[in-house]
């Protein structure tokens, strides 16, 4: 069977690493950076190195970050007393951009989901449970979504949190601003009645 | 508007450079190599920088390259006067491993596509002309996809090779072996009674 030269191998093989990215597209995306698009290539190896020797997590929210203090820990936002455990780094941004809000966040990098062997360490609990008894979080607001590993993960964190004597929170899940109830599916709906607030 | 830091965004960017990555694919690849595969990341580095430093195309018959000879340029091949030309290197792999054909190549890396500014010097046809004229080919046998733009590249070619004096073939096109005539669409089958041969 005739293969492609050994570093064309080993780039194609490298590639299938990305998530998401089987046989076919490695190759793909390796025709195109090897014929089309070089200077992308080279500037994919900088980044990519420049982001592995330069960003690290930060081991209290576990969010990325490259500098040696994180922004998101800062003291004013411990001042607030509120945390916010969230899925994901796109989870806090859109948190930040949106929501007005200004306390500390928790990234778990994940849910918890025993079948695939991710468990309370590999989401960091151990730090979250330490800084719950440090004293300083006086609310815990869970903002994960609400799928099946999402609500075992939210139920989790609440005994968690209600066990170190912390408020626990979570966001609202109802119908979305401009939705119409017609369209909103069953789940939601039930959700959005159990959940009406008095005005 | 909140943001990543610096180095984050620009390993997203770059990652956004891979055909068919989008903003949300190329987030997921970069958390992804940082939060649970910095070894693939790595490698990927490496790879790709030993790809881009010893790959090259061949100038004769446009395949990518390791060696400073390309081995599907070589005299064997050339003595059996036969040129095939296809699309992209995958093509070449699945002639080489499956068809027995021990000519040589002519890689075009696309289709003429006008519209997308892709006529033929973008397919390198000048190498492929001044191969014709050399003298050494008599045969060129297009297997190019049976696309729109596949057909209008295949017509190029035939006249170019025509202009010669190099006798053109195609290969066929019809009902797949194991296909079943019944489930076959209506151009494929029109275009394998029009091609019949005598038995």
């Amino acid at each position: 069977m005739a293969t492609y030269s050994p570093r064309l191998n080993r780039l194609i093989e490298a590639l299938r690493r990305l998530p998401g990215v089987g046989p076919k597209s490695a190759q793909r995306m390796a025709f195109h950076l090897l014929d089309r698009d070089r200077d992308g290539a080279a500037w994919l190896t900088t980044t990519l190195a420049e982001a592995l020797t330069g960003i690290e997590r930060c081991p209290s929210c576990r969010m990325f970050r490259e500098d040696a203090t994180c922004s998101y820990c800062a003291d004013a936002r411990v001042a607030t007393g509120q945390l916010c455990v969230i899925e994901g780094p796109a989870d806090l941004l859109a948190i930040e951009t949106a929501a007005g809000y200004r306390g500390r966040y928790f990234v778990l990098m994940g849910k918890l989901s025993p079948l695939d062997g991710i468990g309370p360490s590999e989401l960091g609990l151990e730090t979250l449970a330490a800084t719950l008894a440090g004293g300083t979080v006086r609310e815990l607001i869970i903002a994960i979504n609400p799928t099946v590993e999402g609500e075992a993960t939210a139920y989790y964190l609440a005994e968690l949190a209600r066990s170190h004597g912390v408020a626990v929170t979570r966001i609202a899940h109802g119908v979305p601003m401009g939705g119409e109830l017609e369209f909103v599916d069953g789940g939601t709906l039930a959700r959005a009645l159990s959940g009406r607030l008095p005005v």
